[in-house]
């Protein structure tokens, strides 16, 4: 990557084939940007990623927008979390997945526009990137932004995330229990992701940095059935609900 | 706020007055949400944030899209970068101005709907927390998040910014030196807002950590003219400029 000008906006521009990874937004349809939601209406090829045997989120969202006469690929997950994340098993199953993919989406970008379905915004712990990576130089690719579903979280707590000079850590819970602690501790507002199983971790981090009280617990935001609740009362949540504190910042 | 089930999907109720303060993405018209694009082409009052005698970023972006018979409110900053940040003039000063605001409002949502138009994500350090917090129990209050300038920053460099269990830190650069400097080295992903003038500070705070050539530095993300360029080679950068330096994470 160099220092460059460019031109963003080239949506409309005649091209033969590329890829268009569309960030999804948090959840709720129309919090899909204009540009995502065009891209989407108009697709003839479409790609998404799916657990098996599951149409999958982002197939969700665009449920009351696709045409129906798009081809779809669902790109189902050889694995999600039988193998540990990061073992070698995992990590040769899910690139002989995204190799197999990546090829393919090429081939079809080589005489036509595919879009690849991502919720939230891609760039931001998404899945494409795996593809991403791996179609540098075999296919010419477009990123659109979407609403993260941390910004969809806060957004339903009803309260800003951060004020003034605040810092804000976003962190998975994931990270071993001591690392997920220093995080939370030395922040002003955090978000945290990839719960699920976390949960009982994120809890004990929480209360040894003193702030389980303070932390929210989001559960669907933006979409129906949104559920809002104290993270201290919470005991069985999903893998994709988010963990929020505000910041307490300069505030005139 | 307690915990409670929400129905977000509200948009469309008929009430009398409320207060909707719309998020408007990074710049491009075409990343603002569809329901932001909807309740700005349906706006009949229309607030927005400016420095006196400028139109306002927030205000051009909806250019082509407010109807023209919308009554507009500039809420002119009675001071921005005259007086230091936090200092008891500073503060008096927008603690009136906010105040004021508030109040002519919340006089227009009692018998309307009045649209306050954001840049980027109201939430994410938006200067509509500082009206939001005055119009508690004053009025019916509706926020609807964008994609953040973040986000349309990062998109910008073509590169992901996180990747796996990445922490990501957002530092503003009027943070003290050895703070931002702490922030820099400390992380993963890094996000660093409100540079402007403190860009020589930021620099030495990158170069403290080991970190100056791998800054990008990017101006009007996702507008005509977006700049991706190195930092170490910025000299002169706007306020709202964004510096960000990628993650390095699991990669499959």
């Amino acid at each position: 990557m160099e220092s460059v000008e460019t031109d963003p906006v080239k949506t409309d521009a005649a091209t033969a084939g590329r890829v268009i990874c569309v960030g999804l937004g948090p959840g709720a349809p129309d919090l899909m940007s204009v540009r995502a939601d065009r891209l989407v209406r108009g697709a003839r090829h479409v790609a998404y990623f799916s657990k098996a045997g599951r149409r999958g989120h982002a197939r969700t969202i665009v449920a009351g927008l696709l045409p129906g006469d798009a081809r779809e690929y669902p790109m189902e997950y050889p694995v999600t979390t039988e193998l540990p994340a990061g073992s070698a098993a995992y990590n040769r199953l899910l690139s002989t997945f995204y190799e197999g993919w990546s090829e393919r989406i090429a081939a079809i970008a080589r005489s036509e526009e595919i879009v690849v379905l991502c919720e939230g915004d891609p760039f931001f712990y998404g899945s494409f990137m795996h593809l991403h990576s791996r179609l540098q130089g075999r296919a010419e690719i477009e990123i659109v932004p979407g609403i993260t579903g941390m910004s969809g979280c806060w957004t339903s707590t009803g309260q800003p995330i951060t004020w003034g000079d605040d810092v804000l850590t976003v962190a998975m819970a994931t990270l071993p229990e001591d690392e997920l602690t220093r995080r939370v501790s030395d922040t002003d507002a955090l978000v945290v992701m990839k719960i699920g199983r976390n949960l009982p971790k994120l809890k004990r981090a929480l209360a040894a940095a003193g702030k389980l009280d303070r932390a929210w617990l989001i559960e669907r935001g933006t979409m129906p059935g949104q559920k809002v609740s104290r993270l201290a009362e919470a005991e069985d949540v999903p893998y994709f609900s988010i963990a929020v504190i505000h910041g307490q910042g300069r505030r005139p």
